[in-house]
């Protein structure tokens, strides 16, 4: 009688800081004999998976990545040998990640499948700003988005989506910024609408860039420096401090103002 | 010389289920000299915070209220005695709370503050019904909203938001989800879109209830028993499970397929 497949676990890494991830997600990963993970998943989190193989499936925006459906295969395969298989996910499994195909895929070949949520980085960003996505009196809804800029009409649903929210949080977007202002303000949005830029959320490297539409249409330099980043539109934003402040200094200069005080 | 005051710590204590907290979270809990609580955060995450202090201060829809302005004081006056405090909120802070207030309150009160995020219900619920909230192909956008039933024409922003979304979650819903369902049919959509309930997301007594707007706007029951409650609606729903199916039996079902097969 051959063996029982194992169970795939479809884990939420978290925004970036490897302490945002969760008690379950970390306790998976002890326990896996497998890991498959993309290419934004710290180190520090990886190395929870002290016993497990550890594989890179690389998918990043407009890097290499390895095809979908060879991922799926390689899930379904290591199921059919190992009993905690986990495939690690930045941010949150269920929201821009193609999370669904591999559920399906896994399903269809009778593996049991479990899916861990995370902490998305809309959430790790609002709370390094420290400025709620859903202001009382100010804002009622939040959408988070990813863009299409410059394909067909029919694919203008992501303009609709951020035109008629309160508050905006755009993935995957920040490498068209000025492209995608251009084209909110062409639909209706005015060019004071706040705006903050923000790369890796989170992490020791994170920048904010407070801005308005009007002023990130007219920017021709990129103003972000390779690391995910979110676009973050709305009133709610008007507060954010109008100078890019990579925030992990002003802890630093905290720190040191402590040192001093106690030395 | 008076002490340097105390940080005050907004923590997401996630969804519901104790090991969906972050590690960051579960640290300042056990570090913390008191800790301010909200109503639905679990007793088993509380235990995490070992040696502090517990204070509820009972923030639940529709039930009694501390009054935001007293909790406010109350942080402040911690921070002025206690080195770590925490205020524990349930699912993420920044998302249909009021940490802003709190924010704001502690810096004008001179209090340095640090917010940790949390996995909001709205990621949990997607990963126990296993569909993903953005879903290639059909959904390229989430919003999540709060609605404001009943109240005037200036409150309507919720509904556009709904209605120009591709998937849209509601939180604190549930118990108006018929009057909910007429006004979004009666601004556009179509009486045939998915609609899940899910209640107690993460939580043993989940329960899960797939329907239609048609059918939920004439639904005079009431189908949710007294847990927090999500309002799911778009497309990506279309594959829910037609039935009320607690989640949580399934598992104690394959649990017990799992020691049958074992023994």
């Amino acid at each position: 009688m051959n063996k029982a497949p194992g169970v795939v676990h479809l884990v939420g890494a978290g925004p970036g800081a490897p302490d945002l991830i969760t008690l379950r997600a970390a306790r998976l990963l002890a326990q896996a004999d497998i890991v498959f993970y993309d290419a934004l998943v710290h180190p520090e989190t990886l190395a929870l998976a002290e016993r497990a193989e550890k594989i890179a499936v690389g998918k990043r925006c407009g890097k290499h990545s390895t095809l979908q459906r060879f991922i799926n295969k390689r899930l379904i395969d290591a199921a059919r040998k190992h009993a905690v298989v986990v495939r690690l996910k930045g941010g949150d499994p269920m929201l821009f990640g193609r999370a669904q195909e591999e559920i399906d895929a896994l399903r269809a070949a009778g593996i049991r499948c479990e899916v861990v949520p995370g902490v998305t980085a809309a959430l790790a960003a609002s709370a390094e700003l420290q400025i709620s996505l859903t202001r009382r009196g100010m804002s009622r809804n939040v959408t988070f988005v990813t863009p299409r800029v410059g394909a067909g009409e029919e694919a203008s649903d992501w303009i609709k989506s951020i035109c008629n929210a309160d508050t905006a949080v755009m993935y995957m977007a920040a490498g068209q910024s000025s492209a995608i202002a251009a084209k909110l303000i062409a639909s209706g949005l005015t060019a004071e609408v706040p705006v903050v830029i923000v790369e890796n959320a989170s992490l020791p490297g994170m920048r904010q860039t407070a801005t308005t539409l009007g002023e990130l249409q007219n920017t021709t330099e990129c103003l972000t420096h390779g690391g995910p980043a979110l676009l973050m539109i709305g009133r709610v934003f008007a507060q954010a401090k109008r100078a890019e402040l990579p925030l992990v200094d002003q802890a630093v200069v905290q720190e040191a103002l402590a040192a001093a005080l106690f030395a």
